[in-house]
């Protein structure tokens, strides 16, 4: 052992000690004949204090930063106290030393605040690595696995690992394929997730199964997607809904607890992914804050049970409300005294491509309770204060308007509340709310090109509908003959067995009770509009298990990257990741991916084919 | 929930109670105008009772085996009661029922002694999965996993997820590679270990690390091998040899004592890699029983500090044995009396192919004193005596003795020690011996075609020679000028700083102290013939790491799967894997790997290119 105590260990009850310290030299500070060192590990920083001969020898051999030593000396008190650090009570009066290995000079600086750019520190991921900030990410990262695992094992969850290496089933996502030499020809794929085999183990009789487990998307990355990714992947048998959700609510409020120290007592909400739509306009929404969404006017064929407040818009000869199919308001809290600069800029904000909006409608709600508003002249002062009542708007706050299509409007007014509550402050970083989304729909249509004018299956093709809308899904043509009024659908109503785990606005994990039926499963199946052939070559083995006594089961999959950002206060994942890759699926420091040897292309019996 | 209990929960003490069960239907057996029926569930069997009017029901629809049943009653002691069971004191008065699930007839029975073959078994892998036997199985590597996993936590170790994306860099094994579609005619290659992740966590100052982590490795799988299998991978810095030895000696102590009860209370047994060939002629020597191996002759250019027992064999005018390279023998317990049916028999094992010898030589040494031998004619009793002395036979053993070409002398006189401990019964499941063999040598010579000529590493190109090896590597040229008698170089006395970890004759793990500065890096990487653009390609982020400040350090890798195994006490590791592939690396259950669309080929810009 090349030390006798870590850097971060060393207290005034040590003084008298003689230790061996090994670690990374921080800094080095001469005063006169004498230097004090900071040695850095793992652990801590502990100060070395080199006397007059030692220091002698700095002069002719100097340490620089990053240098790993090895040194011997006496825990001594300090004089000149740092009561921020654990160890600056102590120091090590050194009597002697030896360099282990000697640094270049970094690319960049080992500190919380370094100058090094995101290229130069993913090049040297070894040396960002080193960062106390980075270093933290990392340790909350193993609290979070280690804390999942505790309270899985306590509840009888068993770790059971699932392949790698399996069959490509192209379905929603695109699957990473690895060429098999020993079958020619063919292709193995990498697991998007264990889905099947945790359904499968389920069948077995494992009854409460876990793996912390990595997963696999070869998908266009957007911001803050990585091409391997990992999952906390669960699954139960014997369960309904219920008790998945009582189960899991329970893990995440471990896990708040061991990671965070945090009692989240209160139980966790629950929203409805139509109350989620209607209030929020996003299936994930962020309730850290209120500014719930205020519906002007929808159209008839969607939230069939909801009623919008229309009359408050109507009969004004607005032609931008008139002609709208859906018309979305919030209520801002304070900002009634906004500059027109500010509106514009807002209204230029909606404008943008990624929202896609025409324009803004605004009311400000004075603190003298007049109102004036952007649309004067089709809204007198009492029209105005209605429209504002309905958004449940005080004297103070500024109501936002949208009007246009039913998913752009509500997906720009959901985008438009969360840019205005980060602006202010609504979101904050060590603020955590959850909330489970449930009842969401068992299909969505495929807007992508090639699926055009079919379902897919919103979670995965192995949800289960709610028992009640089960006849509606066996009952009802798949087939959409409307595609442009496809939500008309009969489908378009079937509710899954789903639930997804929010954290502050972001989807955390997400899972269903499954379908356990080999019935249904083919109905599933052909809904999609897979052929018989095709389910079968695809997910025989899974229509066959199903034949030997497969008992009812659900389950969920936590996204485990993302759930450490939000618990480290981030949003990036790729912070809490030890070797991630960038947004072209490059891992920078290996310079990955890279050309094979022709003998490799051989042996797999492929060639290229560049375009 | 469909159950208030667990099939294998309830007791005596639960008698009076209303319980609700859900599980699978093992047998059904009817007695008049009742039923009884065992339910199976994860864990045990619960036995219920079917009265008149529900075995009525019966009647009309069957219970069949595997069908999955919710079925609610009340507990009661059972008269006839079977105290093999742990719920066998007790049964459930059945209430009422009901069917969960069908299940057709299984293709084999659900029993630890399956009427299944292997390859009907690993199809239907959800349903063998089932069988206690392989339930069992699992059950232990997730203790095991379980438990390497607290001692290391305990120990301040860190689970770090390294990358599954990485570069190809074809050393040894073949590399299972994945195309990029982002970075067209560029591959990812899946990692055959994190090796070069762990020690750049290292040089991140991450001084405990590990992982049980899938690794994948594309070789012609002899019998027992998968191409997907799990490492329990750890590494330390700031350390040596023995304190790795030290940590992972206490880890497989603390598996034996949490998952088999064991105390292993003795320090684990050291040998040298030499002394590993000397007395066994294998690198992992079954210790649990002796005979170890008498060295009557070798050559002159391997074991230079071992004296062979020569002088007993020479002079004799048996040209075998004067012509042998090696001669080698080993002395069988009680075996003296063996006839000459059973000797030929022994003769005939050793000369079929695997094992590759000419003929064997017997003495026996008989109760009586006398000594019989198949070479009477050149060796008298005197002889016979000194021979049988140097093997340390006593009156009733037999003799074996081989003699050939070194290296296949050797290795079959060390298959030949084992095929006879298995046959008299040494080797025995339940009893376990480690061992750790210490100072492998550095280089391996390569037999392989492509590298003929050539070192290899013998683990691999990062371990660090012993200190004061350093200057033969440095100061001899690689180059084998004479391939024959390449035992002879410098290079082959060079010995590693590595270590294997064995138990009962099984290598269950293996690691190294690295090579932590760049200039031995770079020697390293000439020393195996690889050019310096070749390993800047290859490994220039972990030759640019070593620039940084690399600390001393070292780890070691588990096999978990043969652990696992060999704690089951089985030499099997595929029936202790959830989801194996067979021999052809297929995957039987799925039938992966499968074909892939022609519209995948095109996205990744490569064609299949069959022979």
């Amino acid at each position: 052992m090349y030390r006798t105590h870590t850097c971060g260990e060393l207290r005034i009850s040590h003084t008298g000690q003689q230790v061996t310290l090994a670690g990374w030299i921080q800094t080095v500070r001469k005063f006169g004949s004498i230097s004090f060192v900071d040695l850095r590990d793992r652990y801590g920083i502990t100060q070395l204090l080199f006397g007059e001969e030692l220091n002698a020898m700095l002069a002719e051999q100097p340490l620089g930063r990053e240098f790993v030593v090895q040194a011997k000396g006496m825990v001594t008190e300090r004089s000149d106290k740092n009561l921020r650090l654990p160890t600056g009570e102590i120091e090590i009066k050194i009597l002697s030393f030896s360099v282990l290995n000697r640094s270049a000079t970094p690319p960049f600086t080992i500190q919380d605040d370094t100058d090094g750019g995101d290229d130069l520190r993913m090049k040297y991921r070894y040396l960002d690595l080193r960062r106390n900030a980075v270093k933290k990410n990392l340790e909350l990262r193993y609290a979070v696995n280690r804390a999942a695992r505790n309270y899985l094992h306590g509840q009888g969850f068993m770790d059971i690992e699932t392949p790698f290496l399996i069959k490509s089933t192209p379905e929603g996502a695109r699957d990473f394929v690895v060429p098999s030499r020993m079958n020619a020809g063919q292709f193995y794929a990498l697991p998007q997730s264990p889905q099947t085999f945790k359904q499968l183990l389920m069948v077995s009789g494992y009854d409460r199964y876990y793996q912390v487990v990595k997963c696999f998307r070869d998908e266009d990355l957007r911001a803050d997607r990585q091409p391997e990714f990992t999952q906390i992947d669960c699954e139960m048998a014997f369960v309904e809904q219920e008790d998945i959700l009582n189960m899991f609510e329970s893990m995440i409020k471990y896990i708040f607890k061991e990671v965070k120290g945090i009692d989240y007592a209160e139980p966790v909400k629950r929203m409805t992914w139509e109350d989620a739509m209607w209030e929020y306009g996003i299936d994930k929404p962020d309730i850290r804050f209120e500014m719930k969404i205020a519906n002007l006017k929808k159209p008839s064929y969607v939230f069939l049970n909801k009623d919008d407040n229309a009359t408050v818009i109507n009969d004004a000869g607005f032609k931008v409300f008139d002609e709208a199919e859906t018309v979305v308001a919030i209520a801002v809290t304070g900002c009634a005294e906004y500059t027109r600069k500010q509106t514009d800029e807002l209204t230029e904000w909606v404008k943008r491509p990624q929202i896609g909006m025409k324009g803004l409608v605004y009311i400000k709600c004075h603190a003298d309770g007049s109102f004036k508003s952007s649309v004067d002249k089709f809204y007198n002062e009492e029209k105005l204060k209605a429209i504002a009542a309905a958004t449940g708007a005080k004297q103070g706050d500024l109501v936002l308007i949208l009007a246009g299509p039913e998913e752009r409007t509500r997906k720009a007014v959901s985008e438009l509340r969360l840019e205005l509550a980060e602006r202010l402050g609504f979101r904050k970083k060590e603020e955590f709310r959850l909330l489970w989304v449930l009842d969401f729909p068992l299909f969505e249509y495929a807007e992508e090109e090639n699926l055009a004018g079919r379902w897919v299956a919103r979670h995965h093709p192995f949800t289960a509908p709610k028992p009640d809308h089960i006849d509606a899904m066996i009952n009802n043509n798949p087939l959409i003959e409307n595609t442009v009024e496809y939500l008309s659908h009969p489908y378009a109503n079937i509710k899954a067995n789903a639930y997804d785990m929010v954290l502050n606005g972001n989807e955390i994990g997400g899972g269903s009770i499954r379908i356990f039926q080999r019935e249904l499963q083919e109905k599933m199946f052909s809904a999609l509009g897979m052929s018989e052939e095709e389910s079968l070559n695809k997910f025989g083995f899974l229509l066959g298990a199903f034949e030997y006594g497969a008992p009812p089961h659900g389950g969920i999959a936590f996204g485990f990257d993302r759930l450490c950002a939000i618990l480290g206060g981030s949003e990036s994942i790729r912070d809490f990741i030890a070797f991630p890759k960038n947004n072209s699926g490059r891992d920078m420091m290996l310079d990955a991916p890279g050309s094979i040897d022709e003998k490799q292309l051989n042996e797999l019996q492929i060639k290229l084919n560049l375009k």
